[in-house]
């Protein structure tokens, strides 16, 4: 392995001899790195990703370029995300156990670059939701490990010096923060340069744009986002950040790893969902996805289930932080008062959870990173007709967030949105 | 002046020999140490000041010991607050202007300690109050230090990369801020070990500690100030951090400075003029202090008005960071919009700092650190019928905050709270 410290990137030519002599890769691989196929895999929008084969085994080589793939060298970005995903995944396996994450098997800062575990026969969740896979793991999983990350990054359970030296690291950060202040909050909700939205929904972009209520919250909720340095958030947890098989759940890419509100990653996560769901005519042929659509709904209820019944659970037995003390509710004989405070936690959550997935939604759809399951419908009229009834439903979530009740609610809302969509 | 690393605290005796040498300080006290004459004043929990004398001037030495003075040496505190108290002194001087702050000639990190203008003839406000003295700049000077130092550091005015750089440097700040989350959020709610409060009040003490609804609230704002990291804190912004005469007005010891709430400066300010208010019956007679009472509350509402008025004034000619972004709103012809989102901050900061406000009186009377409005009350029996209606009236704020419409309505309840209980 180089031991410059200049950054130089790497392409499946260079990689066996760069990386052959690292003991972590030779021993899964195969001593003789002339005998690994290295294959570039990337399709994000940011970095180099390697699957590299060798004899005995395989392994992930993800590296940051210094600037966004999708856009090129005009937008640099720093190589030090690499770092901050690094940081990331370790305390997400601390927190959500082994098998959450990719296995790190080893990190070099100066390259950027992170070797890991290849995760195979793993699909993209997003790929496999397009496909009308069904897979029957993820609502569970992926409700655990919200729950697991976020409870136990927070002040909930950290020592608060162990917290804010976390909240300093991460802090710094800036660039890829600033993707998310900009592109997710206020982007989408002017003319601005990197926009793109599928022709034919102009009346209502103009629409939304010119919507007062939306974006006042929506700006409120950039304030939250900002501002509110409750937990390490994952950043971008998307259908396109997990890996899924029939078996097994794995979150990936958590490089805008950043303290913020917990609502965040629920918020976005569920968004997905729901944006599958709208997306589902695309791809159809004679109503043969509405299985799929039930499914997509009784996974985003499924998810957020779990999410609170884990939450609360932790709540009761590891809530060993600085917040909700205690000794001044269990030690005093007022477990219901704990109790009490668990709701007003849930339900601010809940509230702020449904305007992060109205903005979600939008951003998408008028914004710079669009998302494959509206993407892949090739007929632009048949995509706008999926994207305009999830922009009102983004809309009248963002909106109405502190007045609705439930998540049978939301999915109830967005099923007849849907439903009249395409009658 | 000393070269060596290792702290050594200052005497009246070693401090001449020991800053002597300082440039700042001969230039402006004279050239012969030993004709300077050196008093220590220090008043406070934490700190050693000494006010230094010479034949041409004078200045203020504030040195921090290696634990609270209150307590003694079995309580260490970092010397590093000096190093936040210097950092957080330049930062409000240069938001809310010169002349708002002592001026600082001099910073030594490894002894702690700084060098900075003697005020004088100023007063500690607090002990204007208790004397009955109404100081008439206050409630505009304070109003604009307030809404000039909590907007300029926030995200409404900073890039995001110094707002996140200052986040991650007063992070560090760790000890003093867990001082400010135990002593103001959570001993007073439960039987502390460093609890105390004047006898008589036991039966009212052990109803708050049994009030689960006001338990859960002051948690909520602990909640609130841990994690809502929104602009740099003075974080003790209390009367007797305030020193002033009748045309001068200056804030001092801002060493618990942190990332926090905008609310919570204002919400501890607004609260120790209540306080007062509630305290004057201990210090009067023959209803003397009426007139200091009307005082009091027309300086509580000068202070909230203009603090409105002047972050409006702000919002409209300031606001240049990242958030409420003028590209969704004046840019687009929708003026309207960003007072809309105006109006949203600054409710959702009122119904904040009546929270704030209702655990500072609280902790002042049941906690660790008292306020002298009530200590100098020598009357054990007057005292506790000082602070009984002020423990009520704190509760309400705590859990009504949501629920409270303007300033003259809070004010309306505390006079008649306070009239009630002398009656």
């Amino acid at each position: 392995m180089t031991k410059s410290d200049s950054f130089e990137a790497l392409t499946p030519e260079t990689l066996p001899a760069r990386l052959g002599g690292l003991p972590v890769l030779t021993a899964r691989l195969g001593a003789d790195p002339g005998a690994w196929a290295v294959r570039e895999v990337g399709d994000g929008n940011l970095n180099l990703v390697f699957v590299v084969e060798g004899p005995k085994g395989s392994a992930v080589v993800k590296q940051a370029l210094p600037y966004v793939r999708l856009v090129g060298e005009s937008w640099p970005l720093p190589l030090k995300r690499s770092f901050f995903e690094y940081h990331a995944l370790t305390r997400q396996q601390a927190r959500a156990g082994k098998g959450t994450v990719p296995e790190i098997y080893h990190f070099d800062e100066a390259q950027a670059l992170i070797v890991m575990e290849y995760l195979t026969p793993h699909v993209i969740l997003r790929r496999a939701l397009i496909d009308g896979r069904k897979l029957p793991r993820i609502g569970r999983d992926l409700g655990l490990f919200a729950a697991r990350t976020l409870f136990r990054g927070s002040d909930l359970a950290m020592t608060a010096r162990e917290r804010k030296q976390d909240l300093a690291l991460f802090a710094d950060n800036v660039e890829l923060c600033d993707i998310t202040e900009n592109l997710v909050f206020t982007d989408p909700y002017f003319e601005a340069e990197l926009n793109r939205h599928t022709p034919g929904l102009e009346p209502l972009v103009a629409e939304l744009r010119a919507d007062r209520d939306l974006k006042v919250e929506a700006q409120r909720l950039k304030h939250l986002f900002a501002a509110k340095a409750e937990t390490l958030l994952h950043g971008d947890l998307h259908t396109g950040s997990i890996m899924a098989t029939e078996g097994d759940t794995r979150v990936i890419d958590p490089e805008f790893a950043c303290y913020g509100p917990m609502a965040f990653d629920v918020g976005m996560l569920l968004a997905n969902f729901w944006m599958s769901l709208f997306s589902q005519a695309g791809h159809e042929e004679d109503n043969s996805r509405e299985p799929m659509r039930a499914y997509l709904l009784a996974t985003v209820t499924e998810i957020w289930a779990v999410f609170r019944a884990e939450f609360s659970a932790l709540w009761r037995s590891e809530r060993n932080g600085m917040l909700y003390a205690r000794s001044v509710f269990e030690e005093r004989g007022d477990a219901l008062g704990a109790e009490q405070a668990l709701d007003r936690v849930l339900h601010e959550l809940w509230d702020d959870l449904l305007g992060f997935a109205g903005v979600e939604i939008h951003r998408r759809i008028l914004g710079l990173a669009h998302n494959a399951d509206f993407e892949t419908i090739a007929d632009e009229g048949l995509r706008a007709k999926c994207e305009a009834p999830a922009l009102r439903f983004g809309r009248h979530l963002a909106v109405n967030r502190h007045r609705i009740h439930s998540i049978e609610e939301v999915n109830a809302l967005a099923a007849r949105i849907d439903r009249e969509a395409r009658a």
